[in-house]
């Protein structure tokens, strides 16, 4: 089952994805709290805008350096533990809504990445049991502004900054993330073309040692790193995050 | 004018606080959202059980190294731009709550700041109009995991744990930030004397800068920085952190 959160009239309202009718059947309320009761209404996938499928009510963990070949890209090392980094929820946008530039970078990155939607409120969960706290999966890019990024020595402000975590299209609640395809187009060129089975720690290590540093809340999302192939868009560049099963997550470069 | 949030049989309870009659004055709403509209209801401040002010929705953004004698005694230089680092709200407890030692670090240590409450949205805002911004201050202690802090490049672990963030007791809505005293004393005796005149860069020019940073919402928090004087502190160990005008946040470590 996949979850949409989307624009009404009426105000934004969460849904359930019917690919047999390309509909979606609209939701009482936000699943993750309340549920997959149904209004009753459908309305048609086409000509439908798309927001970001969760709002963090707390927090976006993203994890750096957890792919080797974009460890080996970057010029970096693998680190000791898992490296932690936030992005605020004034840093997410939707699909197709416009990555802006902020004014004072000049080299704007995009990273693939899959993301794990938290369900429950968890603190210190073994690994075994995070899919008893995993509400379901989609895609991140986790844009960064890669001169203030080399420039300072905390991300805040190089990953931080308003439309630099788009999530989306939707969440996928039956996901495997174990061994899956994870690509990026720039303009419909391949750039990034991993799996996440390349993953240096995989999903369940990573969502059990970030319950051990922070609690974790219901739509709490946390980024489990890019692969190889980072590179520098430009105003005007499209970028394509593809993940097998999870659909694309298509967002243009403006500048501010 | 000063309000508090405080712990009533019916729940969570936003107040004016009343020094003439030591009374709360309770509130119908958020004061952030709602403005200053009255229950009628008051309630002694004796034997009252006072929450965090404030609960941010998106964020708390912390300046690191803002006051030259600390950065001294880190053996550190000041940054060029300021050093911006995020805790979640996940990290805020409320006076006399307990910081919690997470088993993971055994080095903690204190630091007393100065907190900005931020009362509108915002975005760029020129230094000569934060004012407008500013729904009023209170006290913080950015617990830091200092251990952790040397071994990590990214801090999120070492400043983000659970209680790391404790905020009260009041805010007041009158205060000016420009030169007050600002102290920390463990179990007694007096570890931090500082003055707020001493912040490398003063509030406006940090609420500045953030703004162009990140866009800020209604109950985001600035943590302004620490003077010198921080040092570890041990389970049992008190830490009372006073600022003049605004009261003493008072908050005890214990083993987790």
């Amino acid at each position: 089952m996949q979850i949409a959160r989307i624009s009404l009239q009426a105000g934004p309202r969460y849904a359930i994805v019917d690919r047999d009718t390309d509909e979606y059947v609209i939701l009482a309320g936000d699943p993750i709290f309340q549920g997959l009761d149904t209004t009753g209404q459908r309305v048609p996938m086409a000509g439908t805008r798309v927001l970001s499928p969760v709002i963090p009510r707390s927090k976006v963990v993203a994890v750096g350096r957890n792919y080797a070949a974009h460890i080996e890209e970057m010029g970096s090392t693998a680190p000791e533990n898992p490296l932690l980094f936030f992005k605020p929820n004034t840093s997410v946008i939707g699909p197709d809504d416009f990555i802006v530039k902020p004014s004072w970078s000049s080299e704007i990155s995009y990273e693939a990445e899959l993301a794990v939607v938290i369900g429950k409120p968890c603190k210190d969960v073994p690994i075994e049991r995070v899919d008893d706290v995993i509400y379901g999966y989609t895609i991140a890019n986790d844009v960064t502004a890669r001169d203030i990024q080399r420039e300072e020595e905390q991300w805040s402000r190089a990953k931080g900054f308003d439309t630099s975590c788009p999530l989306g299209p939707v969440i996928d609640l039956d996901f495997d993330p174990t061994d899956v395809g994870i690509r990026t187009r720039v303009n419909g060129e391949l750039k990034q073309d991993g799996r996440t089975s390349q993953m240096i720690r995989p999903v369940p290590e990573l969502v059990s040692y970030i319950s051990h540093a922070f609690s974790l809340l219901p739509g709490d999302v946390i980024l489990t790193g890019t692969p190889a192939g980072v590179g520098t868009i430009r105003p005007g560049d499209t970028v394509d995050i593809e993940i097998d099963g999870l659909g694309t997550l298509s967002n243009q470069l403006r500048e501010g």
